[in-house]
């Protein structure tokens, strides 16, 4: 944590960065915090736990006001001129999410020279740079696990909406049609396909032990293998070599955190070695695929369908091509913000605010950059 | 089956119908067949495994030629001058399909003097009127089990369409929208809701074991509990009474035949005492349910979404409610003939005709009428 400056240093000499820039951080006193959530409009009076909106503020306004903190909430989050660039010279926290990123460029840490700590209410950091808040040596943590459960259970969602085809069904029913024929001759049961997915952290853990019962063949590419019960619960195969495994799945599933490493993992050349039909799901992020390779392999057919609610960038704009390339099943980024997920991670965030002021340790899974130090699977 | 005449008598003096009409069935020499499917059209060449349609008939003409047999298949279906009311009068075997369904009724049974067997491609025979062909002493018979699963994995699929909100999400994207709060308001996880399904036989079984780890509260009706190991292993519940059930369930799941007994079987009034927002899939029978009834309670909110792919009449016409109401995610009915299906149950009824010609039992299971006599459920 920031205030554990004794020991940043010894850390530090581990971490890459030569430059480091010492920033003075101090847990005591008032706080600046700034929130960026979507907005909820009309809807926001519709359910009472829609906490996780700029009307709403994670539901922890009167608990930080009453401890003597000044608390700014906002979805202005674009251009030198929005309200989250008038708070970065002063704020002390800054609490972002996945589903409305405030892209916290290298710039705008440069000039947040009071900010000591950026919590992710939700998962996926990878909005900020990391490099340059480890180098400013901040502390990054998101709401771990909170909503790996709400993304597990959409990606088996748009697996079955791909698989069997369901949209050109939808579109017959509200376009006055009927015609079986033009859903069937592509719809199939997921019993028996090979499913594999691209990574086997929480939420492709979770996957496999609900693809289980389905009876499919399922595979697995990660760094390290899973647990070995969970690998005979599901009966999932470890891929070591990714370039194996793709091309012997029907059905493929992005489970990767976005790095440096794996950003536009699934381009041109990766696509053309896969089988000819396969159906694709991307909860992850947009940037693991090459945009215009995609929806040229959805035109094409040799990608099937492509299912996901993640874009690069977001809000996506009104020409992003996956709007409008055939066979997809996207939606806007809402599978980790079921009402469920956002009251777990506005518990989360709020659980970490309150550690930070006593100057508590975060649960180390937490963790995304400490005290200047990436955690190993972003280095 | 019709070839053995002389249990005939004995089996029907069980019977409730007092004036069967005794026909006199031989399944020596050259017969006439007639299945009823729904066109390809242009899809027919799209894949070689399109078997359920019209231009493959099952992929059963060759083999039944070969045999002396006459194979016609036809779309046409409705009306008194259709190509089905044209063969009526000298067909012995009739297959139909639950897709595009011939209905035969009593009008219909009696004008096919030499018909001896009626065959459903797929699973539901409410098409047919039961009742007269009990009467006439014929035979029905499915291909049990041939697309439990199909059935099972899309009430799946139907239940996360609903909980979690896709539509308004894909409506966004393909509208050129982003609007996070539209969609998040009311999407949430499955794990924690209460489902329940009324009927646990072979497709509610599947069912159940499938939702197994998403960690829900699962909840049974039907005329007997279900194997008490398949209880434990899927933690589902018996509720005796189905009005007891019905008012627990954030979401039910209809997976009962349609009968005299459950025709209409989910009313104004048992929608009025269901909790306000209850999700609810069928896939069973569209006439389970008061068409209206559904469609207002859509409308008021008190229904939160309603989706299958079972109508009343099928096709669905134009001016179908269902089509308009908020909230839905219908399709046309597709569920079971997913293509593996469709290869599925062209082998069960092949099998079926390759018993009759040589004048031996079907699977016991198959049965819905077998020589006059109903099956225990159809009572």
């Amino acid at each position: 944590m920031a205030m554990k400056r004794a020991g940043v240093s010894a850390i530090r000499a581990l971490c890459s960065s030569p430059n480091l820039t010492r920033r003075v951080h101090s847990t005591a006193g008032s706080k600046k915090i700034v929130g960026v959530f979507y907005k909820a409009n009309e809807y926001a009076e519709l359910n009472p736990n829609f906490v996780g909106t700029v009307e709403r503020g994670l539901g922890i306004r009167d608990w930080l006001e009453s401890q003597g903190h000044q608390y700014v909430v906002t979805d202005d989050k674009e251009g030198s001129d929005c309200e989250l660039e008038k708070h970065l010279s002063d704020l002390h926290v800054l609490i972002t999410t996945p589903f409305h990123p405030a892209y916290v460029t290298a710039e705008r840490i440069k000039k947040a020279k009071n900010l000591q700590l950026l919590l992710t209410a939700g998962i996926g950091s990878d909005h900020i740079d990391l490099k340059a808040a480890a180098e400013a040596g901040l502390t990054v943590a998101e709401v771990t696990g909170s909503n790996v459960v709400s993304v597990a259970e959409d990606e088996l969602m748009r697996i079955l909406i791909l698989v069997r085809n369901f949209l050109p069904g939808y579109h017959q029913v509200i376009n006055g049609d009927w015609n079986v024929a033009g859903i069937a001759h592509r719809a199939y049961d997921l019993e028996g396909k090979t499913v594999g997915t691209v990574g086997a952290g929480r939420i492709g853990r979770l996957l496999l032990q609900r693809l289980k019962p389905f009876n499919c063949n399922l595979l697995y590419h990660d760094r390290i293998k899973i647990d070995p019960e969970l690998e005979v619960q599901t009966g999932a195969k470890f891929e070591e070599d990714l370039d194996v495994m793709l091309p012997k799945c029907d059905i493929i599933v992005l489970n990767t955190p976005l790095t440096e490493k794996t950003r536009g993992m699934l381009d041109k050349e990766r696509i053309s070695k896969l089988k000819k039909g396969v159906l694709i799901v991307n909860n992850a992020r947009g940037a693991l695929v090459d945009t215009q390779a995609v929806a040229d392999a959805c035109t094409s057919g040799h990608i099937g369908g492509y299912s996901g609610d993640v874009w690069f960038p977001q809000p996506a704009p009104k020409d992003h091509p996956w709007r409008y390339m055939p066979n997809q099943a996207m939606t806007p980024h809402i599978s980790g913000t079921t009402i469920d997920a956002q009251l777990r991670y506005a518990a989360g965030t709020k659980d970490m605010l309150d550690r930070y002021f006593k100057g508590e340790e975060f649960p180390l899974q937490n963790y995304i950059v400490k005290e200047g130090v990436l955690a190993p699977q972003y280095r």
